[in-house]
């Protein structure tokens, strides 16, 4: 046994191993994950590499597996492989697919991200060629006229020499001495209004080594877009101040994620975010007042690219921030990437996306084309502006079922403490069933309940904050109460009208009647935990819809992970985001009439 | 009488006129300075400006001096033009030649600069349009995805309405509210080892506002190129301190110009800077350690492009700096300025360019090709090293005539201190005339003297500084006396042995005789007041190239006003980079003997 050295490309890492090794070990030895299906018996063929050195004759299982051409190539299966010389190794990342995370749907892609880190070499020479010129060669880039001064500055004597090159679009952003090709991870981060998720992704495997999450601290200057508008506009301060909390935050995500998956903070190389177009104003501190009155264009549509350091997001020095392109001032790059995490649009049958937050983002496909609206639901779905609302936390009551009782299931199975948007989606339809309230969105008198319900059911009805409510859960005190008002009811049936205001708008564009559509899609953490029957019984779906349903779950993170992991699948958001038509519903004929309507609950069948 | 608007594309300037008025008139008023040779009589045809509104018929004078084409397409002289509604002008600048500068001869040009400002309207629109979007349309740049942070951030409320942007490579880098097109500077910069010039430019109507120059700081850190590089690879602060000190001179010489010019330094919107290849890697914040050991190769020959905030530069907040290509780490962007000054490269006969300083730079054409070189001719042409030695400052001898006497002319005509590089090279030559010095560079015994000169002549041989010397100028005291010693005199013999080395080694690569070569250019401070005579009897150049000799004056500054007026100029600049082919004459077989029979003075006829 002597000691060989393997080259992974497209690297340029090189690893050792000794002769008579399987291949399969020694890659795992080196930390490169690949997937092993078959427990590495040359069964699934999932272990492809491509061997560009002198390459052994392909064993009877591999002929089996592998097309001949590629076989040709020098593709071989690792598992099989007995190391026996020094190699040069392409690890054929092309035909992995990303696995689906758990926190959204995302579709399957090629890895191969934007942002590359390749290993080089350069040989001395005599010739006349600038420093500059012979490190573009030897990384294999063209010369880059823009390339920035602290690239030049960082060639120094080092040269001729070796490192490792960071590069984006086949330009050389940082250079770093030795080999840092296994220290490579990125961030991808979705900006809600409420909340901020960040994903730690590491970018030579592709996997989520950590995903951590806060609430957007400019909540403090208010709870939706608008108010945040309005803060931001007072002067150039106040724009700044909101920029810097989201930045702050972004940063202690940052290091709560590193802290999970030990690594270092300096090893990110770049973050993708998704936001809606207002939170992307305000992280980049471009003044988002436009967005606050007609025709509520933003200042910026498309993706953008921006060194870390402008912003202040503490990464690597050469870190970039990728921001998600955006279809309007109310239709952002959360719901870019979440029509890139679905690509729902790419079968020729009829779609719709809805993204439930406090504005509810709506797409529909035709076959042919996107429209897509936004429609203020008001925070309600999220358990805000409800007497006994809360978010989704331990203690929140997240389903409910009346019969001739109550039973409700809490989060963490704690002591209700209030109730979270699916809770209150799923009371609201079961005291529709039961009679409770009407159509109307009226809730019944006591004596009208004495008549419908068990007198258990009925004494639940009560005067709870000058107005009648139902008790869901009785606390010790009476004010431990846990219940819902007339009044909190009424800000249910705002935000399920608008949003099916907003459905039927579309679908009316379209000249689409809603038991045509064919498959639905619910993005956003509010969906997650729902039933779909109340979601119709409620009306803000069609009732055929609940078989077609598809809970998506948090897609704003979901594309932006594969913007961060895909060049491809980045272009494809910027194709998105100029190919969906935006329908402005407040200046569309008819549409007061439209939501009108829509804020009636569908008659039951009780 | 009545009001009317002129606007001036393509800066879109709005100016006030009255009808009756003379469009001449109107033009001189609002600034926009135009060349009038002919006093405004019709004559001379230098006041073209092309009317794109409706424009009178053309008088007598115009239809002799304008092409029918330009006449059809509304081109009108100014001094014939009554104003009488309102206009739309474009000033053609198209045949403008910028003149020549005293500073350098500068070859004519079209004016074009790289950088423009260009004033916009934005168009109220009901479209969904995002305000970048609508703003690059008004100022008619396509669109930019590497648009910078700082313009949408500086996109507010203000859009819809006007503004003036600052354009480069038809991207967007500016905005300012309100017509700012009439304030818009640039500045040249000449960089060498041991002075810095500075000329103000209008890049309205390319004049030169103001020239300043000052002795380059980083002297304090080594006369040469050599010892800079030294002290810059001491380590990060030395290369920081380098560039501090050349920084800190360049905002001190932009302070003085503008208050020279009675303008604003924020209106300064790009500087162009020509120097040599070290230069440049210090003043860019670049180790040039690599430029100190062979092969001698550079970190950066091309040309760069940078934010002036990036590198301390203090001029507009969207200012850039443009720093001219190199050929080789000892040919700088400096003589791709002159080459391009004296575009002596665009005829097909034979050329040869020398810039003499510290180091001296020779570039060679055969009517095909250009070959350069470079060679360490030492401080002595430029008054250092040499015992009464100074620079070109009052009361340096810069002319010698000997015949029965010694007759002498000084800078200011002051009293004699000491002697400049022209005064040397005159000196010198005057003494081979007389025979006090012999071809070898030895000077002759006081009783050999006396036998060939006049004893007025033969006494002003005597000894100082241990070494015999020859009094130029005497002084009150003895120790004022003007003197040139033997020392001395080997110094300049090394110079110009290194420069007819340099130019012979050229010439032998081409196979060309000195005796073919049609043009000689000779630039520099040090060339402005030298008699060829002179620089043929040393021996620095052949006899023949007394009558094909052009001074040309500093055109390392000269070229970098052409690339700051002209796109066409700042990319061929950057092609006559790459055309250059570089001889490193150190590594040159046969070189040392060549230089060590270039030592020789030639023998005169006495």
């Amino acid at each position: 046994m002597s000691e060989v050295t393997i080259t992974l490309w497209p690297d340029g890492r090189i690893i050792k191993a000794k002769t008579g090794e399987n291949l399969m070990e020694v890659l795992r030895r080196a930390g490169i994950k690949m997937d092993f299906p078959c427990g590495g018996c040359g069964a699934c063929g999932k272990c492809r590499v491509k061997i560009t050195s002198e390459v052994q004759p392909p064993k009877e299982e591999e002929i089996k597996l592998i097309p001949e051409r590629e076989l040709k190539e020098g593709v071989r299966l690792a598992c099989l492989y007995t190391v026996a010389t020094d190699m040069e190794i392409e690890v054929v990342f092309k035909n992995e697919e990303a696995r689906v995370l758990e926190r959204g749907i995302m579709g399957s892609f090629t890895m191969d991200p934007p942002l590359k880190k390749r290993r080089f070499f350069v040989r001395d020479s005599k010739d006349a060629l600038s420093l500059e010129e012979r490190l573009t060669m030897a990384v294999g880039c063209p010369p880059d006229p823009e390339c920035r001064l602290e690239i030049l500055r960082s060639i120094s004597r080092g040269l001729p020499g070796e490192g490792t090159a960071v590069i984006k679009n086949d330009k050389i952003i940082g250079i770093e001495s030795g080999d840092t090709t296994g220290k490579f991870y990125g961030a991808a981060l979705d900006i809600g209004t409420t909340t901020v998720v960040l994903s730690l992704v590491n970018m030579v495997t592709g996997r989520e080594e950590a995903v951590v999450s806060a609430l957007n601290p400019q909540k403090e200057f208010g709870q939706d877009v608008l108010s945040r508008i309005s803060h931001a506009k007072k002067g150039g301060q106040f724009l700044l101040e909101l920029q810097k909390s989201i930045v702050d935050s972004i940063n202690g995500l940052l290091e709560k994620a590193v802290k999970k998956a030990g690594i270092d903070k300096k090893d990110i190389y770049e973050m993708t975010v998704a936001a809606n177009t207002t939170m992307t104003h305000l992280f980049l501190g471009i003044n988002p007042e436009s967005i606050g009155s007609a025709p509520y264009n933003p200042v910026l549509k498309r993706g953008i690219d921006i060194k870390a350091q402008e912003l202040g997001i503490s990464i690597s020095p050469f870190g970039r921030v990728y921001c998600l392109p955006a279809i309007s001032g109310y239709v952002g790059g959360d719901i870019v990437a979440g029509i890139l995490a679905t690509g729902f649009y790419k079968k020729d049958d009829t779609a719709l996306f809805i993204d439930i937050g406090t504005n509810g983002e709506i797409v529909f496909f035709d076959g042919r084309e996107m429209v897509a609206c936004s429609c203020a639901a008001g925070p309600a779905l999220e358990g805000v502006n409800i007497s006994c609302g809360m978010r989704a936390a331990d203690g929140a009551v997240e389903e409910v079922r009346i019969s001739e009782d109550v039973f409700i299931r809490t989060i963490g199975d704690d002591k209700p403490k209030g109730v979270c948007g699916s809770g209150i989606v799923d009371l609201v339809a079961e005291l529709l069933k039961i009679g409770f309230v009407e159509p109307s969105g009226r809730m019944v008198f006591p004596d009208k309940a004495r008549q419908i319900a068990s007198p258990n059911l009925a004494a639940r009805l009560v005067e709870k904050e000058r107005s009648t409510a139902f008790v869901i859960a009785y606390g010790g005190e009476q004010e431990d109460d846990v219940f819902i008002t007339s009044r909190d009811i009424r800000q249910v049936q705002l935000a399920k009208g608008a949003i099916w205001a907003g459905i039927r708008a579309l679908l009316r564009e379209k000249g689409i009647s809603p038991k045509d559509v064919r498959r639905v899609y619910v993005a956003g953490a509010f969906g997650a935990h729902l039933r779909p029957e109340s979601l119709s019984r409620i009306g803000m779906i069609a009732g055929e819809w609940t078989e077609r349903l598809t809970f998506a779950g948090n897609t704003s993170i979901a594309g932006a992970t594969m913007c961060l992991l895909s060049g491809a699948k980045r272009k494809e958001a910027e194709n998105i985001a100029g190919m969906v038509r935006y329908l402005e519903l407040s200046t569309m004929e008819g549409f007061d009439r439209l939501f009108a309507e829509s804020l009636k609950f569908p008659e039951g069948d009780r």
